[in-house]
């Protein structure tokens, strides 16, 4: 018989089918044996009057997370948690499993620690709840490049082994490449840059490294960035309008790929406003110093607690889960940061915060030759580095600008997670480098 | 006046329109000037009877590889490349360039050697068949993604940093990872296997890091690799099966949607059949020694030169521009391999050959516990680097196996490119770690 999928029962009700995966749950009530048998895509119910049918797992020593394939009848039931359940089993045991998992697997929440989550991820990853998490984000991905693709945007794929740091010289890792020193790329910034001089419009979604000596509940090592940048821009405006459009399109697809996800883990969609809210960073400073007492006026970057009130502030204010804060000053960011022509000690920069949380990060570049040669040299950054990347700019660029998501805080944000870590399969911090 | 694409042109005849781009090419033939503009997506002409018209260009000394925008009548003609031409041109100078571009991006043809185009990847990327390569490469990638989502994969993201190399201990960079040593990953292999106890079906593509130290036209130091891991398998055969299906698919995808790509660079697409042909590794060493004279025989691996062979065979024999070689010995095969029951010497394990060249690997794994016990005793290696790869299958696996297929090789095949770096944008060699 060829096997099914749990999740197409329904459409076989009545005829004996075949399924196949990992016994979740057995649970005996009287003389009948409610089994949980999860596959790739869902769990079914298998449901057994007569013990004998459960006699192939006694005989093989076979326990939870064994590999089966049962052939059943398909019976419409309000017991079932998916409305079908699989009654009169056949089973066979493919792998068996003679020791208890570490983690249960069968209750409705995964019952462990952060650290015992991340440390035990081969198995903790195979609970519902979990493959939910990384069945949003594979979504999250697939929307991100198809928003960004029907937008004119060609996807490249950039080297993370670089010659030289590009942010700046702290927080990469150094590797040894056949005796000289490399390093890991933390964005792939300088070369998205210069693909707008070949597609205009480009995107690349990879992993990005930083080597932060710091253990917190919002960072990774090691994660996954959503870049886009593109030609031809007025100012950093431009840069927020498409950006505002491939949000909507994201969580307009979840809405509607990912709806028992969303429901199982418990979390709600933002509206993605038709005009997002936007505050100056030096208002964003006056307005923390009015309404809560804290005087920040004169920091060079808002604290977390700073982006927390905003993000209550947009909420409160404007109903909005999200805030565009702008004009970053020009002091705290790279060297190839555009500055705001009216007022050139703040940049045509702007991050964008999602429920208090930064999520994005963006903003219009210098174009101009000369301007990168002064800006290096006010930075005083040695030129020769740089000269594969200045490049670009000598030979020709528009006006332009971008933004990097990243994936597991859009994720953490989105479902509601205490840390970034379990929006990783298998995380990299400061002391975990397995699994 | 909004901008529109220099490929939008048919659709606006008649029409006074804005182009923006890059000026690719002047021409100046008696009193009539002719001038290419390039912007992201393709390249329109430009005609100028009236000299007056280029005097923007002179006023701030602007040459090529100046970013322009051009308003202009839009012309049915037989002299465009395109179809289609702007007349009565008004011109506005974004950004002058001032200096001769250090290659001839005008040319039909990207006149230089390798070594410059790689060197000047910046710029030479620009070059209209250097553009059309890497949106051959972003269509296969989309094709590859859309194919395994289909059939029910999930995209995944793995580490590329990881505590111990994976295949073998050689060929690996090490990495600095806060005072400890930690390695790039040479592949998904251990975490697309463990994903497999997760969503059956997973697939993955990025970045990969080989630290081979010789340099060849058919090896790159870091690529993409089109990883792809499936459980429930029968054998080999089921993984072959799905490739196919997926190679299939690509290629249909490349002939619907960058049919101009491929024309420009003279690519004739391979017909993917029904049934690729399949030889056994015994065999093919067998059929070298009875039609060329070379006694492989006894030897572990194909050498590129029997590659060659085998695919002028397959091509001769059986029509074909792909061929399977099976059975791969276990001797010369990661410890994770299963063995061909019925030959235990030999694999569950292929290569496929694209005209000649091995484009992809795969085969079935072990998937019992005592298997791999057993197995890394055998190859004399300890237990503990990888615990946590063993839980994968102490908690249970069904029998599951995948393939891995290089995107740049696929792209060097397809396209007939000299080496395989030309297929990168910015390619990682011995000697090249920038651009």
């Amino acid at each position: 018989m060829e096997r099914i999928a749990t999740t197409a029962l329904a459409e076989r009700a009545g005829e004996r089918v075949r399924i196949a995966g990992w016994l979740q749950a057995v649970r005996r009530l009287g003389g009948v044996s409610f089994l949980v048998v999860r596959d790739g895509w869902g769990t079914a119910q298998v449901v057994a009057d007569d013990a004998r049918a459960l006699a192939p797992l006694a005989e093989r020593d076979a326990g939870l997370e064994s590999v089966i394939a049962v052939d059943g009848l398909v019976v419409a039931s309000e017991q079932a948690p998916a409305g079908y359940e699989l009654r009169e089993p056949v089973m066979e045991i493919i792998t068996p499993v003679t020791e208890a998992p570490p983690l249960a697997l069968g209750k409705r929440e995964l019952k462990a620690t952060v650290a015992t989550q991340l440390d035990r991820a081969v198995i903790a990853n195979r609970h519902p709840t979990r493959r939910a998490i990384f069945r949003l984000e594979a979504a999250v991905l697939a929307a991100y490049r198809a928003a960004l693709a029907t937008r004119g945007f060609t996807e490249i794929q950039t080297p993370k082994v670089v010659a030289s740091a590009t942010e700046s010289g702290a927080n990469v890792f150094q590797l040894d490449y056949f005796g000289r020193p490399a390093y890991l790329a933390q964005s792939p910034q300088f070369y998205k840059q210069v693909m707008v001089g070949v597609f205009e419009r480009v995107f690349e979604a990879g992993p990005v490294f930083r080597a932060e000596p710091h253990d917190t509940t919002r960072h990774l090592n090691e994660y996954v960035s959503l870049d886009a940048e593109m030609g031809f821009i007025e100012d950093h405006h431009t840069v927020m309008a498409v950006l505002r459009e491939v949000l909507a399109q994201i969580f307009a697809t979840l809405a509607n790929e990912r709806e028992a996800d969303l429901r199982l883990l418990g979390a709600s969609l933002p509206d993605v406003p038709e005009r997002i809210p936007e505050i100056h960073f030096a208002e964003a400073q006056e307005l923390i110093w009015r309404a809560w007492g804290d005087d920040v006026r004169g920091e060079p970057d808002l604290a977390p607690q700073d982006e927390r009130r905003l993000g209550e502030w947009a909420r409160a204010e404007h109903g909005s889960d999200f805030l565009f804060v702008t004009g970053y000053p020009m002091r705290k960011r790279p060297f190839y940061t555009h500055p705001d022509p009216a007022r050139p000690d703040y940049s045509n920069s702007f991050d964008l915060l999602f429920r208090g949380t930064e999520l994005v990060t963006g903003g219009q570049r210098l174009h101009r030759y000369a301007d990168y040669l002064a800006a290096l040299e006010r930075a005083s950054l040695p030129l020769e580095p740089f000269a594969w990347y200045l490049e670009a700019f000598r030979y020709g660029m528009p006006p332009h600008g971008g933004f990097a998501i990243g994936l597991e805080r859009l994720i953490m944000q989105l479902v509601g997670l205490q840390n970034v870590k379990l929006a990783a399969l298998f995380p990299r911090d400061l002391n975990r480098l397995a699994p």
